[in-house]
Parts: C-alpha cells; structure tokens; sequence
C-alpha cells in the first residue's frame, strides 16, 4: 500500500488529513467551491454549520460527505461534555439526524452515521465519554475507507494498458487518483478527458485539479463533448464513481452518468464503476435509489451569475441511475465483479472495519 | 404563412430584420453575447467587423450566419463605389474569401456568399453597380429563406401532439419558433426542456428566451441531464436543427446533438432534424464535412471568468455528426423525408430562390 507520508505533491483532495482537520473543537473544510482558483478553510463551529456545509457543496463526492458529517456527529459530541447522560443521548441522536438528512442519494452518509451514533451511544451507556469513543472510532473509519480506496485503486489500475485515454465524469476523488497514481508507478502511460460537470463543475474545479496535480495530461471537456471524442476514436475506457449501488447491480452517480454509460455502450467502450466497499444491502433495486433534487437555481445561473431570462424554470436532479446491462465491471476493494452479480460482494472476504 | 407584421410581441430571434438593420452603410447586430440580460447592438463599419462579429459569436446558427455574411458582403460593395470595376471586383472577391473563412461546418453561409458574389460580379460586368443588385438579391434570399423556415415549422408542426414534452439542443431558430407558433394556433399544449448547451450557453441565452417570449413553458437542464429526463419519461420527442446534411443523411450540428440521439434512441424516443432547405448535394458523406474546433479556452472558462487550474487543456469542438441511423425524420421545407432518402429533397417540388 502507498505510503501517505513519503510522497510529496499530493493531491489535496486525495485523503482527507489534507482537506480537513480538527482545531480546539472547531472542523476545517477546504471550500471546493473556490477550487482550484483558491485554497481556503472554512470553520464550522458545530454540527449544523457541517450540516450546511455538506448541503451548500463546501464538499461533495459520497465517501468524503460521510467522513465529513462523521466529524459533524464528533463536534456534537464534544459540546456535550457538561450535559447529563440523557441529554447527551438525545443531543447525539439529533445530531445524527439533521445530519442524515442533508444528502439522500449516497447510502455511506447515512451508513457512517448509524455507525458512530451507535458507538457514542454505547460509550455513554457504559459510563464513557462518547468523543473519545467516537474520535477513535472515526479515525479508525478513514483508515479502512483508504486502504479501501487504495485497494479498489490497486484492481482499478489492472485494467488499464500503456497507452489508455480514460474519460471520467464528476470527481471520483481519491479511488480514480490512487488508479492513476499506480498506474504512474508501473509505467502505464495514460491520459484522461474530464467532462466540466455542470452545474457545480468537478470536472474543473477538482478532477482536472487533482490529476493535473499528479503530473498526468488531462483534457477539459464540456458535458455535451464525450459522443463526438468517442466517435472520433479518442477514448478507449471509461471510468466513474457511484454514490449507491444496488443489489441489482445499478449504480446512481452524478447526473450525466448515464448518458455516458449509454453512448459507451453505443461505440463500443468499456464502461466502468467504482464500486468501492460494495452496494448497499439494503436497496434492491436502481428504483429503490433515491434521487436527490437541488435547487434549480444552480442550473440557471452559473457561480452566482444568473444568465437564463427571467420566468424560465430551471430543474436539478443530482443523480441518476445506471442499469447494470450497460456496465462493464464493478471495481471494488474485493475485486472487480460484473454488475449483475454484484451481491457476490457481500460473500467476499471482508475488510472488518468497512 | 404567418404575418410577420401582424403579430405582438415576436421573439426577437425569429426574423434577421428584428435583430438586424442596415443604417447608412453600417450594420446593426443584436449582440447575442448579452442576451437574456442586456439588449444591446453592435456596430460593424465593414466586412471585417462583421466577419470578427461571425467569429466572436455575437451572432450564431447555420442560417443566421449565412444573412449576416450575405450583409458582410453587401458593406463591402457598398465601400467600393468610387473605385475602378476591376478593383472593386477584387475587393468582392476578397470580402468573400474573408467572410467563408469565417465559419466552416455550416453550408448556408458560402452557399450565400457564392450566390451574391456572382451576383455582384455579373452587375459589374454589365456596368451596373453591385451594391444594388447585392441588396436586392439579399432581401429576396431573406425573404426565401422566411418562407422556407415557416414551411419548415408547419410539417414539424404536424408531428406534435397535444401534450408532447420535447427536449431541444442548442438554439434551433426561427424554424423550432415557428412550429411552436403554428402549435399554439392550432390548440396544442407543448412543453419544451432546452438544454444549456455549453460552452456558448445558446439554451440559457436564446432558446430559453425565444420560447419564453412565445409564452410556451421552457425548462432548462444542463447538458448532462437529457437521459435522466428521458428514462423518467419525461421527454416524448427530440427536435434540433441542422448545420448541414450530408447526401447520405448524415446531420452536422451543434457538439452534442449525437449524445442526444444515441440516447434518445435508446429510449425509444424519436429524433427529428430540421432540415430546413435539405441536404448539401456537394456533401456526399457525413465524414465530408469540416468540424471546426474552437479556442479551448472557452471551454475552460464561463462568461470571461476562467475557472479551470492552469496546465489544464480544453478542447472544443464545436459540431459533431449524427448518422441516418439514428434520425428518425428529417423535416424540410419541402416535406418531411426519411434520413436515408434525404437525396429525394432534390427532386422535390423546389422553391427557386433557396
């Protein structure tokens, strides 16, 4: 595994130490939204300004919101120190749900919430301090969460040849990163396309950021551009995150998604998921996903500059869902698995903390 | 056919004599850069202000393109009165090269500039002063092409049905306007979803604002939304216009237009092309025609303001090609053909001025 300590120059966005840190009870969050222009902090004193930043974008991608409300639920906790027991309790719990309910469509938000609730409030049940417990039980989670990256990075870069131009939608954040960075490390030339990713525009705030970062060529395209590359012969793979998969092998990711799945199916192009750790047990199927709807606002007006006319309505949905027919494998830290088969995840050797 | 004076309230976009005037050898053109926000006119003193206007984008579409060089063209003979014939044929010939240069994927704009430039060139040759018969043969063609649109708009007009929800890429003019006008005359509720269309934005500047002058709903979705609309079921039909058609069926038109059939066809849905004055019968194949490829800084930026980090590359083409395949009808002035059989428009009933 990749040692974080030895390289130099690493992508900001790689590992959350990077992009996050914990000050006298008060959360700094790198705000990607004046990336890559500016690199700036913002501070949240408590677990509502988390939950606002998650909602208002300072951070995205499903991994890193639930790192980042994980420490939510951490400074909820320290501010409740000098309370009763009870009170402590019931502060935790409604902690937890304000922060479950700021993004509905990724499924490891909710699920590293549950799990840190859980475990303050067993400490508090067993006389404990519930930061302690959760601080450790956190830092433990980030742990696990990148050795998996780092693992689903490792079975990602199996599949790419000298020579690959990838196209990625969105920002896969630290598992594409970790793919590409082992690919430097075996020799693999690669080059990427990265779509803008309208109307928050990852692909040129953060993914060509982060990949530029790592001394690899990437090329900006506009989200209308990837079928004329494809026809022209210029993308030989592509791959995405997800924000849920499941058992069925569907996977919602960021809108857009799909359409690329379907005209990589059209000419032809492999077409792949990170899975990361696996789909979630408990959805069925790609209608069981929940699909986020934003504030139409961001569509029509673009960083804080409306352009369309007055009376013209705008729509946000966030997410969409990709059938498994249309995907060529599910790469998770388990391995890399065809999509309608991806319940076999659960049957796999597991990582215990994940 | 509709009466362009008897009508309130026109969208601005709909007639070149709306967003166009000739005032004492200058030219007057509606800065499309500003709109919706700003209503503002540019002044061109000669052919090469106009050809710059062309390339800058203060004006846009295969057919509008073609008026504005057709007006370039006229500046030009006007600014060569006082010269020798033979100077002031040279001085044609070279506006002319100037003002094709301009602009190479669509055919309407060097059809326009090859038909009055011999125009031009025989009035001199006869004695006769060329600025006059240019003006006369320009309004004659403004005139034809009018009529061609609006011919155009009631087959397309025919293919709606009451309720339809169609989606539309890029701005597809005064022929999308005039079928949505004939549909509203004829008792249809329509709907229309427009995508933005990055990097230009014609969907937040022009489509969005024309449809909304018409009083028509418009939603406005990024260009990465069209197949989460269409697998909700939430589009029935997909119309955009055409830059140019090749003899085999082949559609050149604004970057995007492919991902939208591919995806539209996937759904089942149909995806009809304006074909306005039918196929360019020097175009054999869709592979014959030009693509041309911008500044890719216009890919990397929004409105002047640049966002993505430096070192990264843009790339941006500005059309792409949808073959017959996937065109489910290509709707003309004269009727409308099946893709494959687009060469059948030649031997239709012709209007002799287009």
């Amino acid at each position: 595994m990749l040692d974080l300590e030895i390289r130099d120059n690493l992508p900001l966005l790689i590992h959350p130490d990077l992009w996050m840190r914990l000050e006298e009870n008060k959360l700094l969050i790198l705000d990607r939204r004046k990336l890559p222009r500016q690199i700036e902090f913002i501070t949240c004193q408590d677990y509502e300004d988390v939950a606002r930043s998650i909602e208002d974008m300072v951070v995205q991608g499903a991994v890193d919101l639930a790192i980042t409300a994980g420490y939510g639920l951490l400074l909820a906790a320290q501010k409740k120190q000098k309370e009763m027991r009870e009170a402590q309790a019931e502060g935790l719990r409604q902690a937890a749900m304000r922060l479950k309910n700021t993004r509905p469509t990724g499924h490891y938000l909710a699920s590293m919430i549950n799990k840190l609730l859980d475990i303050g409030l067993n400490a508090l049940a067993e006389g404990q301090e519930a930061d302690g417990a959760i601080h450790s039980a956190l830092r433990e989670l980030i742990k696990a969460r990148d050795d998996a990256a780092q693992s689903t990075g490792r079975f990602a870069e199996t599949i790419l040849e000298n020579g690959d131009t990838i196209m990625t939608h969105c920002f896969a954040a630290t598992v594409l990163l970790y793919m590409l960075m082992f690919a430097q490390e075996n020799g693999k030339a690669i080059k990427v396309f990265a779509t803008e990713t309208r109307p928050y525009l990852q692909g040129q705030r953060l993914t060509s950021f982060a990949i530029k970062q790592l001394g690899i060529p990437v090329t900006l395209i506009t989200d209308n551009m990837p079928a004329y590359c494809m026809a022209q012969g210029l993308i030989t793979k592509v791959f995405t995150a997800a924000d849920r998969i499941a058992m069925d092998g569907s996977a919602a990711n960021k809108v857009g998604t799909l359409q690329y799945a379907i005209i990589a199916h059209y000419h032809r192009i492999p077409f792949y998921i990170f899975g990361y750790c696996g789909p979630d047990a408990h959805t069925a199927k790609g209608t069981d996903i929940p699909i986020e709807e934003r504030d139409p606002e961001e569509v029509l007006s673009f960083a804080g500059q409306r352009i369309a006319a007055d009376g013209v309505k705008g729509f946000y949905p966030a997410f969409d869902v990709t059938p498994p027919t249309l995907i060529s494998g599910i790469i998770t830290d388990r391995g890399i698995f065809p999509a309608h088969l991806i319940k076999n995840y659960l049957a796999a050797p597991e990582n215990p903390l994940i």
